[in-house]
């Protein structure tokens, strides 16, 4: 179990501070980094020794918001507006997971494409169907990743074919999933997963905000997509001071609490995002493809709001969370430009940190090669970059996140655990 | 040099016209296509059959924009900002090039990738030394493509060693290269390339316009790409109504003129644009990259002005054309949603046709299937993105273009002959 791995390690342990060590010696014991050395300590001489040559060797990177489900169809149908996108490409796609034997091809594609990709641990949106989301955290654990998997909780506002019956009967099935999926699965956990407000009845809110309650479980939901969305979130719930506080109401907004995109936030409810310690999943390649526009990072960051990144797949093409970071660098630019010259651009280091250290503190001490930090590690292969001139390790990590298409992942350990 | 391509064809005969034919037949007599056919035509069918199976086959790409001695460094420096970025990155890199030795290794590498990309047409930016992009056009032309190099005019406002020492030998030197590269080369052609107005005196300028009527030579330069730069050339040329006004003066807007950008145009200069004839290259990637926003495609394919794709590199970080078609389309998204909602987004076949026919325009027939086009090819292999739905060819061609990096280019042909 303990391992040294030697290589061009990179990090980051802030946002302003990315640290490389050149030919450097990552150290794991018992799953957990014990440090990043430049030179190998004594008393770790005689550790088995991974060495990856020149290749990279980098935290994993957290994707905190992603739909298994619609990995089939990612890619397509991306001229369509939301509205028509989702019913004529999401939702009649995941209502084929009534079906197991469907789910169980799609999903062993999605499974492989995550075990292969950057991505160590996510938080994952499922489907309504009890079978078919215990299918998916089988098939998660059994590859070694860790996170989250949720249920799906829709009881109006849905096709039928995807509309849960009653409140009562949505929220005996999350309770009945919950149980058994904490009975059989270890390392990928269930997570309450109202699909957004105007799909979910008060009652089944309320039920729901009852269950995290009484079984001490995160929540992972959307929040602030499009400014339809919003008006039709204002006409649902009056009675809410905003579309955070509709969440916030039912005891749904903690620090076990992921809410996907926030585009459009009110001053009052980055407060409340702030206080509550809620993490902010951005999903920048999502909120292009869709028409949604782009999130306030820099606002949410300078009020001290957590934020960590997210694919988004199918809203986002791409289960690839290296394109992520560079997509949430790009979005930013153009923030800056278009929206608000107030709002510094990201840059590499900050955004790399999003998709490490920040988003990785929604499981635990995850996503950095500080002492203590659990040992998630990708390694990437970048010589079909060939280049004439010197470059540091830094650049050659800001190549690879801009040309990730032209990287390969080599091997990717997960808790101290190798997975690839 | 006649044959037969058997596959899943796809093109686009208008931006708002794609045409698939599943298991079709492509077939090229003398470098140009025939027909692509549902069933191959009894007198074709003793041509030599190159079988592609389920791969995808579509018009090779139209890279109208691209550097390539800033290629060794795409990908890098992202953070800078434009003049930072051009005094530590590409100044220094492009400096490089009176060292025949290092050209030689560094265009093999752009060379080489070039080869194995989407592009099979190119009009592309070397430096000011004749000796390195002679070398540039040698290497292209025996690779097989096709297209336009230009040696680099720069006189003013460019560091010492990058900036020529007078005009009238700035002048002397390209028309001593215009001649040579036309006696060495037949499908690599020399193409003006006055850097841009900043960098360029009024007496170069008018060198280059005379030598542009004289030789019958097309041009190659930037236009509008930041506000600063337009207020910059406000300075230097009070003279002119307008940014392109000051290339107008010199006769250098024809129907054989490319201006990379044009991020900020007013509205007479859209007017003069389309009146002209001028080829836009839009380049959506280095738009963000740079920070310069986004521009205003569907405003320009409104008034009629010609429009292609390009890369930009190192502005862009790719060469991949694949993915500038879905940039063009996610930064049009963004200008529909943040800037101005008459502005509808671009289709993908809009944004695929701007990169085939539209941009293919500048080099004759080039760009689609129809009959009488130059047959450039590329034979694109989907596999690694299985799915557990059935697709039709236009959908797996949308994927493809947004999983670019996921997909191989398995096959090239330009003007009918094999390059890959």
């Amino acid at each position: 179990m303990d391992f040294v791995i030697k290589g061009n390690l990179c990090y980051c342990e802030s946002p302003a501070r990315l640290i490389t060590v050149p030919d450097g010696y990552l150290v794991s014991l018992d799953g957990r980094v014990d440090g990043a050395y430049a030179r190998l300590p004594d008393q770790y001489a005689k550790l088995p020794l991974v060495d990856v040559g020149e290749h990279l060797v980098l935290p994993g990177l957290n994707d905190l918001h992603v739909h298994a489900p619609q990995f089939a169809y990612r890619g397509l149908g991306m001229d369509l507006e939301l509205i028509e996108w989702l019913n004529t490409r999401a939702f009649p796609e995941e209502s084929q997971y009534s079906d197991l034997k469907y789910a169980q091809r799609a999903y062993d594609l999605f499974v492989d494409a995550m075990r292969r990709s950057a991505t160590t641990r996510l938080a994952c949106f499922a489907t309504l169907h009890v079978p078919a989301t215990l299918l998916l955290m089988e098939k998660l654990e059994a590859a070694g990743l860790r996170g989250f998997v949720g249920k799906v909780s829709m009881d109006r506002n849905s096709p039928d074919i995807l509309c849960e019956r009653s409140a009562q009967a949505a929220a005996q099935d999350v309770e009945t999933w919950l149980v058994e999926s904490r009975r059989r699965f270890t390392h990928i956990q269930p997570i309450l997963t109202p699909r957004f407000i105007p799909s979910c009845t008060d009652a089944l809110m309320a039920s729901l905000g009852d269950l995290m309650r009484r079984y001490e479980v995160p929540l992972h939901s959307h929040l602030s997509e499009n400014r339809t969305e919003i008006r039709w979130v204002e006409q649902l719930r009056p009675d809410a001071a905003s579309y955070a506080d509709a969440y916030d109401r039912h005891g749904m907004l903690t620090p076990r609490t992921i809410m996907a995109h926030v585009v459009y936030p009110e001053v009052d409810e980055i407060d409340l995002l702030r206080e509550r310690g809620v993490m902010v999943a951005h999903c920048p390649a999502s909120n292009m493809n869709i028409r949604s526009g782009i999130a306030p990072v820099r606002r949410l960051l300078k009020a001290g709001v957590k934020v960590g990144l997210g694919t988004d797949v199918a809203g986002g093409q791409t289960i690839d969370m290296m394109r992520a970071v560079t997509d949430a660098v790009q979005v930013s630019k153009l923030y800056w430009r278009l929206i608000d010259q107030k709002q510094a651009a990201l840059t590499i280091a900050e955004a790399l940190y999003l998709a490490t250290k920040g988003g990785g503190a929604f499981f635990g001490k995850v996503g950095s090669f500080e002492r203590g930090y659990e040992t998630d590690v990708i390694i990437v292969d970048d010589t079909a970059l060939p280049h004439p001139q010197p470059m540091t390790v830094a650049e050659r990590v800001e190549r690879a996140l801009y040309l990730s298409g032209e990287c390969k992942i080599v091997g990717k350990y997960v808790a101290g655990k190798q997975v690839l």
